[in-house]
């Protein structure tokens, strides 16, 4: 079973994502999921929607999510992005299923209402923040889904175990996922060629880490990579035994990262 | 098992019909159908695109569907609604699934471009409109669902048979749901207490209909209630026994529906 997780850039390659899952789905189950971080980020500017972007004290990045930006991400994820990626894997001959983490419960997060943030010199508390981590899988709608020859399309959000509707980190999602599912190798697809020594310089990149030693490249984790790369942390730890961070904009993006160009983590 | 259909306007009593499904539920499997028009028309016009409804040349009105609204649809129905309708259900202890009719081609739908408008003394040849006649239902993946315990909470877009996203009329896709599910009780939601003699005036309620005389209490039929009555016309066709046309807004709405206080056309 291979798990894809692929990033809510919009210069992925999604024609080249479909095809190569339609290869990949004559061999092995594969299960997709997405995110929609930049329709979610346009919609919210065409509806006058602020998206806070917040930093914790020890310097991770998320968003701050109140009722009206929650509003804006049940638009773009479930609803725009969502629906689109299922028609278009359609098209490429796949039963294709999208489902929020909401849907069937199948991700059910422990919310975390207060948030810890640094502003400067100071740290601040934020509550309400509609969000939660992602902390028991429905193992058992994907496996009937997937017996059933469906592809499941997942994406955010999540439910809290009181049934509210929650934000979520993605990434920590999939490692979860991973774990239930008993996953061995998870692709995970965004606009770079894979971990960069330098960011700004597409040509850095880092071949191969060794999975226990993956601390020591924190390092070169900036902005959003830094949960992604304490997602793949975790996904290691649930028993994952290599992960493909690899360039979705590339012609055949999952053949690709499965081949090894981009950063192989094993 | 019960098909239930929802209307998309805003005073819809939520709660209630949760309640009376979970109430339901245990002698019974449930399907539940929505709309989401009220939230769908805010949200055009928050982004500035336009609605626009037309009318055949035979009077019956529909909505033109290009690309722009196609997306406010996605936003407002898979999205926004539909995964706020299953958060609801499932704190009412319901495990409720969210699908479009995208999703494992649940309804798929013959594409129906061209339109013919009637403008005043002009009829107008309207191209490009992305909606589609719902013709094929994934029975399979219905009855996969409710055997696993699993309530279907079903809403548009369809997909054509070409894999295109369409926007179709929800009051058919109910009636070919119902035939090709073999339902023999619809339950219709709306914010009127049922078919009315006079529009304006909530006390004119027509009792009961008998199903082989519908054609004639067309007359009573205006907007958006002529292609309900159509849609349930079909429904009969295929198999349907008793429909409850009922108020949304009640207490109890689907158990008053069934008790008979709305119009019951059998």
């Amino acid at each position: 079973m291979l798990l894809i997780k692929i990033g809510g850039g919009q210069t992925i390659n999604w024609e080249g994502v479909c095809q190569d899952i339609k290869l990949l789905w004559e061999k092995e189950k594969v299960i997709l999921v997405h995110g929609a971080s930049k329709t979610r980020n346009e919609l919210a500017q065409k509806l006058g929607v602020q998206v806070k972007t917040v930093t914790s004290p020890s310097g991770i990045q998320s968003v701050y999510t109140d009722q009206e930006l929650l509003d804006v991400f049940l638009m773009a994820y479930p609803g725009l992005v969502n629906k689109k990626i299922v028609a278009l894997l359609q098209r490429n001959g796949l039963e294709a299923i999208g489902l929020s983490g909401v849907d069937g419960r199948l991700w059910q997060a422990k919310p975390k209402k207060d948030l810890l943030v640094q502003e400067e010199n100071r740290v601040k508390l934020l509550t309400g923040n509609l969000t939660g981590r992602v902390e028991i899988i429905n193992v058992n709608l994907i496996k009937l889904l997937l017996d059933h020859n469906y592809l499941p399309v997942i994406c955010s959000p999540a439910i809290s175990f009181e049934g509210e509707i929650v934000n979520t980190d993605n990434d920590w999602a999939v490692a979860m996922m991973a774990e239930a599912l008993k996953v061995k190798r998870l692709v995970i697809l965004f606009d770079k060629p894979g971990l960069l020594r330098d960011l700004s310089d597409e040509t850095t990149l880092i071949k191969r880490i060794d999975k226990d030693r993956l601390e020591d490249f924190f390092q070169y984790a900036a902005g959003r990579m830094q949960k992604k790369i304490m997602g793949i942390k975790r996904a290691i730890e649930g028993g994952v035994e290599a992960v493909f961070l690899s360039d979705g904009r590339a012609p055949s993006p999952v053949l690709s990262a499965l081949a090894g160009l981009g950063t192989v983590i094993n």
